[in-house]
């Protein structure tokens, strides 16, 4: 087990009628008077931005607000967001959403007390002060209502850049499961493959004796494969639902992955294919990351097939490896079964666009990338030939 | 699942050679004079206490001390360490040892900053403001580093109080495993079975579809039962004892049981059982929580049963109880494979003690307790009984 650091110290607020504690909490951090950040109006047309409204309205909790982030969050808006909270001297933000508007709002908060352009601090500046965050979770998966990271794209030069700093972590998040009902079907399922994918890249680790996580990591990818069944057929499942939220939280908050080196080569490919292609971050990840297991099986045969015993319940046996392929071909065939595609084809990326994807990588990643398997830009070009074909 | 809250804020430093952090961590929190708190002469004769304090010098941050915590800390020494922290004006207390320096610590911190007699804080008031605490681990097990609760023995009126206030979480707790080789063994097993009953307490529920926290639970104990066996065979072991470590954390700090409602039914009746001899809290549990077990068995079958297949490893079946039993059998086997006491007999207890037992029982639980199932007086009685009996 390696030395690690954990710290998480967002306060969770997790299940049914959760929202209405917002005011409470609020007051717990001093708000006197808020950002009500959000994205487009599905937060209007299912109540909750009413349901927000009034309790900071009941709780004379004085507000502005700015809504309008889309997926990959805009450096223009975070500009707007840090000259309204200037000006309105806010002194906490309220990111209501998923991980778009809670990277907006932490870049917001940032912002607000840096007296340069924020872009800096996405640009190697390191922030020193920021204002208070706070989260309503309308879509698990990202992560961001407990890390200290956030992902800003800047519009007129292409770029899409991250930082990290522990100033802005959501002082408290709050999960209510229900809210999740209404998330269509195609993004609920990108999410959970989101997810997984989040608690893959930290299993497949070249550390040893990491038997506690690696147990954790396990269980947590059996609880989302479970849980996403029920979804399936059953949307408004509470339990479904909140296992689900709960494990997205877990798969991304750190602790699935102590003590041990994470890979985060499949994210590195996929967010190729997302900048290219019109395919939602997780639906890309469906295709990209079973192929990379087969890609790199050999290199540990006996990782691959204790996932494939543990999570996909193929019965143990002496040939490892063909019960390690079974393994990923399960994988492959859970991702269809929710309506994840598995293929190229399916997301409108073709053979040729390979070395436009690979180029943008490069400049991305380096000559090599990954650490569970040090890929080269030949790997990766395997890898991507892979994802033409069906597997299974 | 329930509604809950979750909040862990402590930041952990783990691994080797992460005591030689604490003079960053202390500046961190703004530390100029610190308390360094301790228990009897293991951290010198280890030379902990040498690094630490050379840290200190080296950093020159200012400091008092004061050792002399002894299990089930008392009130005497809060006091004397209250006057002292007020005298000294120190503004962070740093416990180096296990639960009970830690709680001391925490008793400390609340009432330097208390008008009044800090044992109201254990009686009913709830404090407003706290010293900062941070922690260097010297015995896993009790969880305190990163919990928010605090138990203090009154010596003069024999009475035993906890607390609980987020104000006392440890800012930071180090964690090396290699501080915890020259634990001795006793404690070493002690400590084990307290970090399994704890998972157990949370595990043992009512509450319906909560597969996420259940399969969480099932991995924990799996990652401690196997690190025990390594620990058993080499106690220098650093994999497992880091393991061991991060399962104690794990199986306390609340993340194994959000959004179930918890029984501790065991732990009241073990405090019975170390208040009246001489006995480890762990080795209590040893001897009450399998025949808790036997005893609340036809209550839920099949959760006894799925504790069997998977965390004992029992092969599935058609006759649920049988391997259910089977299951139970297998803890009180690995107890004794640990060098743990599973009968009165082995803890100096006798069935001529059982009604002072009960009577003190009756005094602290009232006429019922414990949630998964609840426990008359009578259960107790019959309970206690069982442990008099080798079961297998």
């Amino acid at each position: 087990m390696l030395n690690f650091n954990f710290y998480s110290p967002t306060e969770f607020e997790f299940g049914k009628d959760t929202q209405f504690e917002v005011g409470r909490l609020l007051k717990k951090h001093g708000a006197t008077k808020v950002l009500v950040h959000y994205g487009g109006g599905s937060i209007k047309r299912s109540g909750l931005y009413d349901e927000v409204i009034k309790v900071l309205n009941d709780e004379n909790i004085y507000y502005v607000e700015l809504g309008g982030v889309v997926p990959n969050p805009r450096d223009t808006l975070v500009y707007k967001g840090i000259k309204l909270v200037r000006k309105e001297q806010v002194d906490f933000i309220l990111a209501i959403g998923g991980g778009s508007v809670i990277d907006s709002a932490k870049a917001i908060a940032m912002g607000a007390l840096y007296e340069g352009d924020f872009w800096n601090l996405y640009d190697g500046t390191k922030a020193t002060k920021a204002l208070p965050v706070g989260v309503i979770l309308t879509i698990p998966a990202a992560g961001s209502e407990a890390s200290n990271s956030t992902v800003i794209t800047k519009v007129d030069k292409g770029l899409k850049r991250g930082t990290n700093s522990d100033l802005v972590r959501p002082k408290f998040a709050i999960i209510n499961p229900e809210l999740h009902y209404t998330i269509p079907k195609y993004h609920t399922f990108a999410g959970i493959v989101d997810m997984m994918s989040h608690i893959f890249e930290r299993y497949l680790t070249n550390t040893k004796n990491v038997e506690l996580t690696d147990l954790m990591c396990e269980a947590v990818l059996v609880a989302i494969i479970n849980s996403a069944r029920v979804i399936l057929k059953e949307p408004n499942n509470y339990e479904a639902r909140a296992n689900i939220a709960w494990a997205s939280t877990i798969a991304h908050n750190g602790i699935s992955g102590v003590g041990r080196q994470g890979d985060w080569a499949c994210h590195r490919m996929e967010h190729e294919l997302s900048a290219l292609y019109d395919v939602s971050h997780g639906a890309g990840l469906a295709v990209v990351f079973p192929n990379y297991m087969r890609y790199t099986l050999d290199h540990d045969v006996d990782r691959y097939y204790r996932l494939a015993v543990n999570v996909f319940g193929i019965t143990k046996g002496s040939d490892k490896k063909e019960i390690a392929k079974k393994g990923i071909d399960k994988l492959t065939k859970f991702y269809q079964e929710i309506g994840m595609p598995t293929t190229f084809n399916e997301i409108g990326a073709s053979e040729k666009d390979i070395p436009i994807l690979l180029k943008q990588l490069k400049i991305n990643v380096g000559s090599s990338f990954g650490s569970f398997v040090k890929l080269t830009m030949e790997d990766a070009k395997n890898i991507y030939k892979m994802c033409l074909l069906t597997h299974i």
